[in-house]
């Protein structure tokens, strides 16, 4: 997906709240919010949000000198989904349908989101996601496609997105009883899933944790490590977590299955649907 | 007020915006974006908002080649608050104590602001300014210095914001029956009330309406006429709209009174109430 100009004043957002996140003193938010400025002011506006993220956010934690400003977060957001892991095994047992419980439920965790907004409602998101019309809905046809990876007895790429909506992914993975890849970023960005984060979640439970070998938001191919390329390269089903992912995965290629919720309105606007919708999108057959 | 960091990423919303309502394409909101970038990174950081403000509207005005962006957006809410208007006199007329709730009616106007946010929700908010609690009340203040303008025979000099929000304030203006002279700016910038739009809202019939003789957010008393620093140098009373003029006028003077809804978190956090929150301050005396 390309930037939008309503991308900026966003960016310069994310960039302070980094710094803040660092801890950072008001002198050395100045600082980050200048350089910030001019990054943006230089920066090739054909490149992809998540490219604009990950070098703003590469320079605010080079800045503050922190590996990882959203450490903290992380491990709190995570530690709230845990506590609430219990509900969300009973509610997706319970359901009627619960394979679309668990989808309901790994979009909502996709509120956790520290580049959209740190003030989320979690528990609002989680009842209205349980209950609202779903806005883009090709969930029949990851239905099939989960039906014939179980018959063909091969595995599932799932692409994570943030630390503690981990959580909700691995509701959704016990209830699949499928062989599942877990991709997680190799470095810390945003408040994205590493190695640490997923294994706080228990990720490696019901999924073999991989590294995408990159700590760029989303997934931009070529930054990733040679072996997980390969491994995309052979998946037959990918689901692809988050609007990250959404903006930096081809649009085109339909092994791929976009499960996110569209908070941003530069994104909703991209896929045709009002701010906070669920989207289960597949990619389309070109 | 000073210019906090948060202030910046809205600077920059603030400009597309205004590209916007002035009709401007994808190419030249680009241009927009990336000047106001470089105007953002060059400027002083120690000017007040409104200034910032004022530089980059008028940077906006300049490069879009429109005198007046915010033209249609103004009289289309000074026309549905003249809708309002035989309401807010049969609801005033009627209340418990019909100052307070004049009061109340004038906060509430002021968040028709396009500075903050074009997507404001007017009906809610009046709805709310009528019953919630007041952040910051010197409410009593202000009654006892309008009863010594009566008995002095002396006028109220109200200083305008936005339009459409005028309606709200010849609301008020009508049930204090008082001699007020209501100043508008001298030139278009944001949604602010000109003389037009004053005219457009009926202000002549209860008020004198003047020009502070400046095209500047809020009150900057060296950019307004000498005329108008006459006028603002012998008040005994005076009323300020909006929070560029609590942004640019001294707390120090015990003659004014701000009215204002606190909508921004800077302003809320400088005034030390929520977001939201309904202010009746006056200067303190220092």
């Amino acid at each position: 997906m390309k930037t939008y100009l309503d991308c900026y004043p966003c960016f310069l957002r994310q960039a302070l709240d980094a710094a803040r996140f660092a801890g950072a003193g008001e002198q050395q938010q100045t600082v980050v919010l200048r350089d910030t400025l001019a990054t943006l002011h230089s920066l090739d506006p054909t490149t992809t949000p998540p490219e604009i993220g990950d070098r703003i956010h590469r320079q605010v934690r080079s800045m503050v000198a922190s590996r990882d400003p959203y450490r903290d977060v992380k491990r709190a957001a995570t530690a709230q989904a845990l506590d609430l892991l219990p509900w969300m095994r009973e509610t997706i047992r319970c359901a009627d349908d619960p394979l679309d419980t668990a989808i309901r439920l790994a979009i909502a965790g996709n509120i956790i989101d520290y580049g959209h907004n740190p003030d989320y409602d979690l528990d609002a998101t989680i009842d209205q996601a349980l209950h609202q019309p779903i806005g883009i809905d090709d969930a029949s046809d990851l239905r099939g496609a989960l039906a014939e990876t179980r018959v063909d007895r091969t595995s599932v790429l799932y692409l994570a997105d943030n630390a503690g909506e981990t959580v909700f992914d691995r509701a959704l993975i016990e209830l699949l009883d499928l062989e599942v890849t877990y991709a997680i970023k190799g470095g810390p960005v945003l408040n994205d899933a590493t190695a640490a984060d997923a294994l706080q979640a228990g990720l490696d439970s019901v999924a073999t944790v991989v590294s995408t070998g990159a700590d760029t938001p989303g997934t931009i191919l070529h930054r990733t490590s040679p072996a997980f390329r390969d491994l995309y390269a052979q998946a037959t089903l990918i689901v692809a977590k988050g609007q990250a992912n959404y903006e930096t995965l081809s649009p085109g290629d339909d092994r791929v299955f976009f499960l996110l919720k569209a908070k941003c309105p530069v994104i909703a606007r991209d896929l045709g649907v009002e701010p906070g919708a669920l989207i289960v999108k597949q990619g389309s057959r070109a």
